[in-house]
């Protein structure tokens, strides 16, 4: 189970009823939460998000459209008397600014809180369902995308020939796990026949902001959804330069590249009432993109 | 002109589509901002506040509920270009706050901006047409609430009256302040013969967080509108005191002491959906009693 529920789809400034950037993935045993702009306590409350099942928070950069709504989050997780252990992943500097904001407040998180600050690409998260790894994007300052990877799934176990062959119950992890079955007069029978492939695990990259950047396609490459920031429509592309940020077709063609299964796009300028024309202007490179819009769930 | 428009009215976690306190005081001139909990620059364009209207801005005290929006409207002023001048009061840690989000994002701010501390009560702001006033409240941590009062309008020509007499023109602003007309032969002609009463000059109170408090009274005797912040009903008196909060007895007997013409209430508890029985319990003391309802403007 891997999916992506939209907060925010807005860049820097609110406008049209479009927030700022946050993400909720939704895996097999909890919650993560991708960036969380100004008022993202408050969608949750609008899109009945359960916080309690929160236990991830990631923060791409620290530009205020990707963090600000992240000091009124944990003071209301104080608030609600929150107990179970909360984990924060981003830029070094994120902790002195939470901890100087929970210091003026006197505020004292009840719960366990572990900063975990990122440095390099590679690995942040190695949970039993899941791993969230981070990579490098190209933006004004520095800034990190993230890729949820579901674990490869065990084999599902063919309940009737399991009993068939009367394999014991010790050896059924071992079944899953892909090995064959040894019967007491020394027959092999072969995993295939006493498992079943279960369903693909999934994969989820968000890219935060960024840039038009060749180099992300190897990044996301093969990865089943990405989201991608397109903040101006294509005609725009010099100033999405200028401003590191990138253009409905520049997004496209990172995902074609890549090869992705589908393409979410969103982040978009807040000059821009009406989105139809950056999803048609995307699908013209990559057809399978949507536009990624506040309250929607996206299965992975 | 003084109005006073409110654009949140919870209290610390926001609950039931209530945000956190946020007030535009309308003047003569310009909008003033009073607090600056987290959204509140998305309630401005819900409630189609000029933002380039508001030049001063006043925060209370450094719990999140009453500040967290603010580096975010501080940014969008940013991106959007301002260039007039803003100006902020409010406790001094607030500076070291605002200058390290500004710096971590790397935004320098294209305006003239001046932070003011506050330090002790007194005068804060003192405006062609209005003056703001800032004084103490018990809170747990220190808190300022801030009044703001017009300035006694001029008295008003009776221009029948003014050339019926022969008045010079450079005599009308010495009848506006109220001096009597000598004529060329020493003939005194009095004041009231020449100018009527203006509209009397309108005050308004925002009385921010405070545990109850009968100093209080004192303090905003005889404003026009007060508002007092209602935490909790009467019933939660021994709660309310713990959290250095109010209740609905509490507000209204302070206004009936102060002899205030009206009494706001708001910063509700996120516990209770409902709040009728918050204005009917206020009502039983002090009968002028409104709940201070979002998007709702109220003339002092």
């Amino acid at each position: 189970m891997l999916a992506v529920t939209i907060l925010g789809n807005n860049s820097a400034i609110p406008a049209f009823g479009r927030h700022p950037t946050s993400q909720i993935i939704t895996t097999q045993d909890e919650l993560l939460m991708f960036d969380c702009g100004e008022g993202t306590q408050i969608q949750i409350l609008n899109y009945r998000i359960k916080r309690s099942r929160i236990n991830h928070i990631f923060i791409s950069h620290l530009h205020g459209d990707h963090y600000f709504g992240l000091i009124g989050l944990l003071s209301s997780f104080a608030l609600l008397g929150r107990i179970q252990p909360l984990h924060l992943y981003g830029p070094p500097a994120l902790q002195e600014l939470i901890s100087l904001q929970l210091k003026l407040a006197d505020t004292i998180l009840p719960f366990e809180f572990t900063f975990h600050p990122i440095k390099e690409q590679g690995l942040l998260l190695d949970a039993k369902h899941y791993t969230v790894e981070c990579f490098e994007t190209k933006h004004r300052i520095p800034c990190w995308g993230f890729i949820v990877r579901e674990k490869r799934n065990l084999r599902k176990l063919n309940i009737e020939q399991v009993r068939a062959y009367n394999v014991p119950l010790t050896y059924f992890s071992k079944l899953q796990n892909g090995e064959d079955f040894i019967t007491s007069d020394n027959t092999i029978i072969r995993n295939e026949i006493l498992t079943e492939q279960n369903s693909k695990s999934k994969s989820y990259a968000f890219c935060a902001d960024t840039i038009y950047d060749e180099q992300l396609a190897k990044i996301v490459e093969h990865i089943d959804l990405i989201y991608h920031e397109t903040t101006y429509p294509a005609v725009f592309a010099e100033k999405a330069a200028e401003r590191y940020h990138s253009t409905t077709k520049q997004a496209a063609a990172i995902a074609l590249k890549a090869n992705v299964q589908k393409l979410l796009i969103g982040h978009f300028s807040a000059k821009f009432e009406h989105l139809e024309s950056f999803e048609l202007e995307a699908k013209e490179i990559f057809s399978n993109t949507e536009i990624a819009k506040e309250g929607t769930t996206y299965l992975v």
